[in-house]
C-alpha cells in the first residue's frame, strides 16, 4: 500500500503530485497573494528602492525540532536578520525545500506553519518557492534555503565605517543556539536538566529603529551566527588597522550555557546565536544605543563588551583572571549543523 | 592522513576553513565585487525599479555533469528563465551550496567555473552566496539553490492575459534535456549510440527583445522544465474557461529523442527542457514572434504547436493519426531530480 501521509519521489516530478503536496502542505500556511499566484516569480509591485539588499542561506540544522525553534522559524529568522544585518528592512522571502523521501506531510506542515508565523512576527512576506523530492538516504529529512530582499533606507554600513575608539556590542547572551542543539543532540549521552533554548528571532523589529535613531553612528552590525561572538568579530578587523580588545567579563553568557559548556568542554564565545547581533557604534553613542536594544525583548541582556583599537586586524580578550589573549577565527568545529 | 582536496565537515562551520573554502574554490571564479565583500547581505546600488521580479529553485540534478551541461550551468539558466518568463531582465542571482562531505575541490570548482561562465553569458551577477556542508550520506554530492532578482521592464504576462485565439508557440524541440539526464543514468544498460545533449541555456537574451518588439501582445510564458510541455500548458489554462489545443504533428522533437523514447517507452511531451519556452501570443503577431526566434541560437527549431479555444481548463492534443486526445498533467515521475 502507498501511504499517502509521506512525501514520495514523485512529489517532485512537477506535475499533478507536486501540485497537491503543495496545495495540501504549504498554501495551507503560505497564504501570500503573490505565492498562491503559482508563476514563476513573484512579481512585486510598487517597491520604493534605489538600494536593495539580497541574501542567501541554506539552512540544515540536525534535528529539525529544538527547543526554542525549528528549521522553519530559523530559516526566516537567519535571511531577515541578514538583510537586518546591512541596514535593510527585509521585505520578501523565498523558500526552497529539499526533502527526502518519506518525509511525513506532518513534519513538513509543522515546519511552514512555524515559516508563517515567524514571516508575519518579522512583517516579511514568502512570495516564491520551489519543491524538490531527492530520493531516502540522498538527503537528510528535509534542507531548507531562504533567499531574502530587503530596501536600505539608512546610513550604509560597513567594515569600512569601523573607527578606532569604536564601541563594540553584543545585543544579548552568547552561544544559546549552539549550546541548544549541541544538547539535543546529546539527549541521550548526556543526562543535563536545563531550560536552555535557541535564541532564533527575527532581529528587524530591534534594530530597524536603533538605524532610524542613531544613523551613521552605527557602523557595522553582523548576526552571530556560525563561528560565533569570536570569529564574527575578527570578520570586523580581518585585514585591517584595527584591533578589537573585548573583555570577557562583560560578555552576556546564561548561566546555563556556561556549565553546559564546562561540561562539554567548548567555549560560548565560538557556539552560534541565531537571534543576537554584534553591533559597532561610535563610543558616544553606545549607552543611548544599549538603552534603545534593552527596551526590546530581544536586547535585554545587551552589553558593551569592548573597543575598537589600531592595530592589526587581531581580536583580543581579557580574561576574567586579568590576562589577554588572542582570539582567533574558529578552525575545527565544535557543533556541525547548527543552522 | 587528512586529505586537502575534498570537502570536509568543518568546512562549514564558518570559520577559517570556511573562509579558505571559499576563497580557494568559488571566489577563484565568482570574481563580482559585491560578492568579494562578503557581508551578510549584496547591496545593491541604483536599480531602477518599480516592479520587481523574484525567484527561487533549487537544483539537485543526478548526475552532477551531464551532456550539454552541468548543475551549475543549470542552475544559472533555470533562474534566469523563470526571472525572463515573467517579462523581467533578469540581474542579481544567489547562490546556496548544500556540499557532501568528500566531495573533491575539483568537481567544486568545475561546477562553479561553470555558473561563472554562464551568469556572463545571461548577463547576470552572482551577488551573494552561502555555504554549508553535510555529512558523508546525508546529501547527494551538491545541491545548489539559487535565487533570482530582475525588473520587470515591458508589459505584464500572466495567465488572465491568455484570450480565446491565442497561439501557442514552442520555442524548440521538446524534452532533449530530460532525455539526456535519462540516458546519462542509463549508460551502462542501455547502449544507444546518440549525439542527444541537454538544451540547458539562458533565454533571456531571446526573450527580452521579442517583449520589447511586441509588447502586451504577447501573453504568457514558461519555461519547460520539470512535467514537460503538457504539464505545463495545463498550468497555462488550468481552472480556466479555455482550452489548448496542439498539433502531436508540429511540435518539434528531436529525431533521436523521439527514438530515445520509443525505446524506453517515454513520452517526449512529458520530459523536461532546461532551454525552451512556451509562449501564448496573439495570433495576429505569431509568425513574426516565430521570425524573431528562428534568427536565435536557442529558438531555431520554434513553431507555431496549436491554439486556445473555448474550454474548461483542458489540453487537447490532435494525433499524428487524426485523433485527439486529453493531455493531463504528469502524473507519475519519467525521470525524477532532472533538475
Amino acid at each position: 500500500m502507498v501511504r499517502d501521509d509521506v512525501v514520495r519521489l514523485s512529489h517532485g516530478a512537477g506535475g499533478v503530485l507536486t501540485k497537491q503536496l503543495v496545495e495540501k502542505v504549504f498554501l495551507k500556511h503560505l497564504k501570500d497573494r503573490t505565492l498562491l499566484e503559482l508563476e514563476d516569480s513573484a512579481v512585486l509591485d510598487g517597491l520604493r528602492c534605489g538600494r536593495l539588499a539580497f541574501t542567501t542561506d541554506s539552512y540544515v540544522v540536525s534535528p529539525l525540532f529544538f527547543p526554542g525553534g525549528d528549521i522553519g522559524k530559523l530559516s526566516i529568522s537567519g535571511t531577515v536578520n541578514d538583510l537586518a544585518a546591512v541596514g535593510a528592512r527585509p521585505l520578501y522571502i523565498s523558500a526552497g525545500f529539499i526533502i527526502e523521501e518519506g518525509l511525513p506531510y506532518d513534519v513538513l506542515g509543522k515546519v511552514a506553519r512555524s515559516m508563517a508565523a515567524t514571516a508575519k512576527r518579522a512583517g516579511v512576506k514568502i512570495v516564491t518557492a520551489d519543491t524538490k523530492v531527492v530520493e531516502h538516504g540522498k538527503a537528510d529529512g528535509l534542507f531548507i534555503n531562504t533567499a531574502g530582499v530587503g530596501v536600505v533606507e539608512g546610513a550604509s554600513l560597513g567594515r569600512g565605517c569601523i573607527r578606532k575608539g569604536d564601541a563594540v556590542i553584543a545585543s544579548g547572551t552568547m552561544g544559546d543556539h549552539g549550546a541548544t542543539i549541541l544538547l539535543s543532540r546529546k539527549r541521550d549521552e548526556v543526562r543535563f536538566d536545563t531550560n536552555i533554548k535557541s535564541d532564533c528571532a527575527p532581529l528587524n523589529g530591534m534594530l530597524l529603529p536603533v538605524y532610524k535613531e542613531f544613523g551613521s553612528g552605527v557602523h557595522w552590525v553582523r548576526d552571530v551566527t556560525r563561528g560565533g561572538l569570536f570569529t564574527i568579530l575578527n570578520e570586523a578587523v580581518d585585514d585591517s588597522r584595527l584591533d578589537v580588545e573585548v573583555s570577557e567579563r562583560e560578555i552576556p553568557v546564561d548561566p546555563e550555557v556556561r556549565s553546559v559548556c564546562e561540561l562539554l568542554g567548548l567555549d560560548p564565545f565560538y557556539l552560534a546565536n541565531e537571534g543576537k547581533v554584534v553591533l559597532i557604534v561610535d563610543c558616544r553613542i553606545a549607552d543611548l544605543v544599549i538603552g534603545r536594544l534593552k527596551a526590546h525583548r530581544y536586547g535585554k541582556d545587551s552589553a558593551v563588551i569592548g573597543r575598537v583599537k589600531k592595530g592589526d586586524g587581531k581580536v583580543y580578550v581579557e580574561t576574567v583572571t586579568g590576562g589577554s589573549r588572542l582570539a582567533d577565527s574558529l578552525l575545527d568545529d565544535p557543533v556541525p549543523r547548527i543552522c
